[in-house]
């Protein structure tokens, strides 16, 4: 499958990485197509992969994963284009985290989300929130963490979110049982605001490879 | 020992009836000392127990409670009294939810919490902040949600964090070895800000016998 990575971070790389592997596409997107971290990654995977402008990336892909800065979000999927996004599903793992004032806070929350800004600013695509929950190595390789753990995703349309969980399955290797579906794309709220003590933990465990296991008793 | 339970709705309710259970002696404070919700409760526990104002319930108590309507929390709280409170561990379990407008959402998040204010507020009270992430029923009961699963706790005094560990596991069944420290009571954000999804999950599985178990990987 053709697919756009947005954002040449630590997320997009592992993201784009796994995807090679498997073999796909894989378009990975910046602001200028060939920033040094995007020329490494290029050389990581042997220059089996593209390098690429938010715009050409996202116009290559069937599927887009927007892996850009939280706080850049928005104007990188401008950038990327409403046509160039349009009928597509765009799974949306970023962050909304301002990391500029000592702890991190989340730039919108509670009442809104990243998530549903992205939604509503291009409602001709079809927004999954996914991944975001987790640490960009555990996303690729959930077996990093012990045992069953969950994976949750959101978004308006049910029929993508079905398809994003049967790639996060196939492609990440994670088990179908833990993917947990919350619905429409106002979970994003929930999955950003998990934020706040995943990062607690990150501080506490001094180590990104962790993650939580829901666990549902009878009624 | 002597406990104070602030607040008659269901959590005090289940809290109080367990410690008495337990053998402890239980003041159950609200604003009036004889609201029909304390009434009741006093007679579900065969009058093994008593009903306060939230001012002699707290200086009754060698260890406190606040399971009142986080909307209502640092009102309870004053009127309890600063000086009944001085130098005693309050147990934190209110969430600071607005449930005025459709979705609920917390009316302090982000960058403070209610944790945080309770604390700064009575700064000679030792605020361990507790329970708050799961369903009153299975905090008191945590066998209703099969296998392992987590319970957050934060606070600044050390002390007072290890001794209210070792309470939740000795008075309601939990496995110490599932208690989480966060540290200090600037991990209520996360702690209260874990509604936002809990909230999602009690929409989708229509009952909140549910929690999440924490799994770590190696660095």
């Amino acid at each position: 499958m053709k697919i756009a990575i947005l954002g040449t971070g630590m997320v997009g790389n592992a993201l784009a990485t796994k995807l090679v592997q498997f073999g796909h596409q894989v378009a990975m997107g910046s602001r200028s197509a060939d920033s040094d971290a995007g020329r490494q990654w290029f050389k990581s995977v042997g220059g089996k992969g593209q390098l690429a402008t938010f715009s050409d990336a996202a116009s290559f892909g069937e599927v887009i994963f927007d892996c850009t800065n939280g706080a850049n979000s928005l104007a990188a999927l401008r950038q990327a284009g409403a046509p160039n996004l349009r009928g597509k599903i765009l799974i949306h793992v970023s962050n909304p985290l301002d990391f500029s004032k000592g702890m991190p806070t989340l730039t919108v929350c509670n009442t809104d989300s990243l998530g549903e800004q992205v939604q509503r600013e291009f409602p001709e695509t079809r927004v999954v929130k996914a991944l975001n929950t987790v640490n960009c190595e555990v996303m690729v390789n959930p077996s990093l963490v012990p045992g069953d753990h969950s994976l949750f995703i959101c978004g308006n349309d049910e029929t993508a979110r079905r398809k994003v969980a049967g790639w996060i399955s196939e492609w990440f290797g994670w088990k179908s049982g833990n993917i947990v579906d919350l619905g429409d794309i106002t979970a994003s709220r929930g999955m950003e605001m998990w934020m706040a003590i995943w990062l607690r933990l990150f501080g506490k465990l001094g180590h990104p490879h962790f993650n939580m296991c829901l666990s549902v008793g009878s009624k």
